[in-house]
């Protein structure tokens, strides 16, 4: 199917030049590798490849959440694409349901909850900052997710509206103080997912979760390395990113059943 | 919803002791910790507990692929949940998409691929071993997924039925000796995903994906660290898995357009 | 050199199966491999084989401190390697010095110091239980490294009788009980080096350490990854130590100076 | 002790400002941190502080092998500490022994080795760069240690004068072109340790030493992780060195025995 306006798309120059775009006539890329006017990838096809004003070659590619990852600016600290991965994952989510997330930050967990949830499924997301919804906004517009998801410009440590949600997840500084309302809006067997970077955080959320009735709690550590390949020449990379964070999950139970 | 007869169900008795079970009259659960009478569980919602026999406590739980992962057996040597999650997320697959993976082996990932894809997605399975793909029926059935699955019987070195797909999953020991035919098959920007436990097959499959057209090809470990969380005295767990395989990634590009 | 009576030697039979015993006449060495009469290893040399009574070869091999670990028996949990190298290493201890040691447990890092400090140097291991001392004298003897140490029984958070020492090390639940004690006895510059399992005891520590006049405090964590290599098969080893604990260093200083 | 003319110190600023200089009349010491006359060290003590010529406050510590690594120039890519504490400790050298080195490289495993082997001991180090051994004789005499160090500007891989050594260290792109020699000058029982950094050199240095008479054959991977200590606030540091290389380590035996 040919690039149409308004269809987003990646431009790929190289691994560390990844650019999340929406065709728009009129509209020029820009990047320090050459520039690309928007309106010649009309009729071009994902996969394919385009010549920027410098001759370099750029690949067209089909947005993914990794590419939001890598291709959309990130005005705030984002979850990393290894834990977000694994949070999804660990939840159990899937088409068609209904999640509660906060805070919304620069949206890059919203968007893969929106696009794993599909079509019939609804992110609920809650952020105390206005400009970062404003970016989340924008960002989630950039993956044609932006109807999946309702914004609250609301404090979630003062209560949550929805009910009977699927699995509910939380990237904020103090999880403790939002974990009995987490618990009030689950489905029984629903999960809760939280990241923290802290160990302390570690601690006090897990505490906090064994006060109401949770099973299967886990906290975990996600490490990722990446190897760069050459011809008898193999090995792993010499610097990354030791450490992002903590994920933590647990699942309600009605023990008293 | 309360259970009914024909639904599947986790019985968690502990963090070790996970089953999936599905609810047939008749038919009597065993475990080292008590055994329960399967259709007592109807009428039950998921989220309560149940007594077995001996007194202990178990919950009772929606069954997710990780779920499938620790409560199925597994004869075979079967993918963990880090690498799995990590495979789907980069692959960027949704819901309704078509997907193929060879060797099925215990089904695991195919487990996770069904559910990913959803109601209206499509998996087709390659795997040379019958009894391998007779376990995996089993293990799909039990998550209910079975419908979404077409199995092969077939060795994917010889070729790939399939056109146009979005993504093709590898778990085989010599996967350089198919990704010709993977290319051929994979709609443009399409990803394919692999997995391998070794070094030197890491440095094989990346040469021979360098001979086609492909682009933002990656080759990555991931590493969980589980945490023993106590008041005051929280720390990593000891003993765990160092090491399962490698992921590799890539995605079909068309050069020449 | 030939072997005598009374000489340490390793006999290594695989991997799994280290020993370190000491030539005596009449004494019989007993594995699950074999026997062997160990007066029939007078007059053998290091790095020689010899059969076991079921015909299975063994090595002998000259005794290091990684040879104690793998050799001696280990009633209680025991530093690793990987710990103890690097604790020797950052605290910049050599032939010659004084080091205070606590608390002993089974003498396993008792033994790496005292072989460092060398022959004129000197080891003072504090502990509380007279039976982890003697465990620890008789390990030291095996690596004939007996007389460079001195035993004292005695709670270390009580005080240190020594002065102007090189270094201190401690292995111990509560190592913040004691750092005004070791601040006093270190020689300037000197180097304290804390072994911990848990998080916590890091947070502690180093807050604690942070009241007296310390310089280039770091809290680190080694994690060690063994290959399996084979041709065309190489990889990390499957299953193995995740985490033991954290390492804390820091080095006197004398501010007001 | 009080500092003199000659002596080596190390100014501390800061955990990125180590600097290890040698007290000298008429020199003065530069930083972006200030600068300092050096002959107003004389008289003072290590663990002792000065003022800057900013009134930045910096620390004097007594020159540790770590101080080394931190303090001195590094021309060339060198060993880390986590790799040299773990490949002098599992070498089992001790104080007087004689080991072999090669490459020198900027001479930085050549100092941990003269430290280890004491006044007594001796370390010959090869190299076929005249550039690279003026540059570790200068960092050698920085930390004192030049004494114990003979120099070879001669190409290991052509043969190896010495006899009987108690250890053989290689840091060199091909290891297994000198192996034969390595064996040939070992003493039984004795220790070679190789640093390599691809995963390529890992296997065809274990199958090369395979074909000799080497017992305890390990390959093994040293990751460090840092941790940033805060009150309520503890984790591992963000961003760090993810790899540098792997250590392979074998004792020679005399099997025909």
């Amino acid at each position: 199917m040919p690039l149409k306006e308004g269809d987003s798309v990646v431009i790929w120059v190289d691994p560390k030049r990844v650019f999340l775009v929406k065709i728009e006539k009129g509209k020029k890329f820009g990047s320090d590798k050459g520039t690309l006017d928007l309106s010649t990838l009309i009729g071009k096809e994902y996969g394919s490849t385009v010549s920027l004003s410098t001759g370099v070659q750029a690949y067209l590619l089909r947005p993914t959440p990794l590419d939001a990852y890598n291709g959309l600016r990130r005005p705030s600290q984002v979850l990393y694409p290894k834990d977000i991965s694994y949070m999804i994952y660990v939840s159990g989510i899937k088409e068609g349901d209904t999640v509660v997330e906060a805070g919304t930050g620069s949206g890059f967990l919203t968007i893969s909850l929106a696009y794993t949830v599909g079509g019939k499924g609804r992110v609920i997301t809650y952020d105390i900052r206005e400009d970062m919804q404003e970016t989340a906004r924008r960002n989630l517009s950039f993956m044609g997710l932006l109807d999946r998801v309702t914004f609250k410009l609301k404090d979630i440590r003062q209560g949550i509206d929805e009910r009977d949600v699927d699995a509910v997840f939380l990237d904020m500084p103090d999880p403790w103080n939002t974990i009995q309302y987490v618990h009030d809006i689950l489905k029984p067997s629903g999960s809760v997912v939280i990241f923290v970077p802290t160990v302390n955080q570690i601690e006090k959320t897990v505490l906090k979760i064994s006060e109401f009735d949770f099973v299967d709690v886990h906290a975990e550590e996600l490490i990722v390395r990446e190897y760069q390949v050459k011809e008898n020449a193999t090995r792993p990379k010499n610097i990354g990113v030791v450490h992002t964070g903590f994920i933590i999950r647990a699942r309600k139970s009605i023990k008293g059943s």
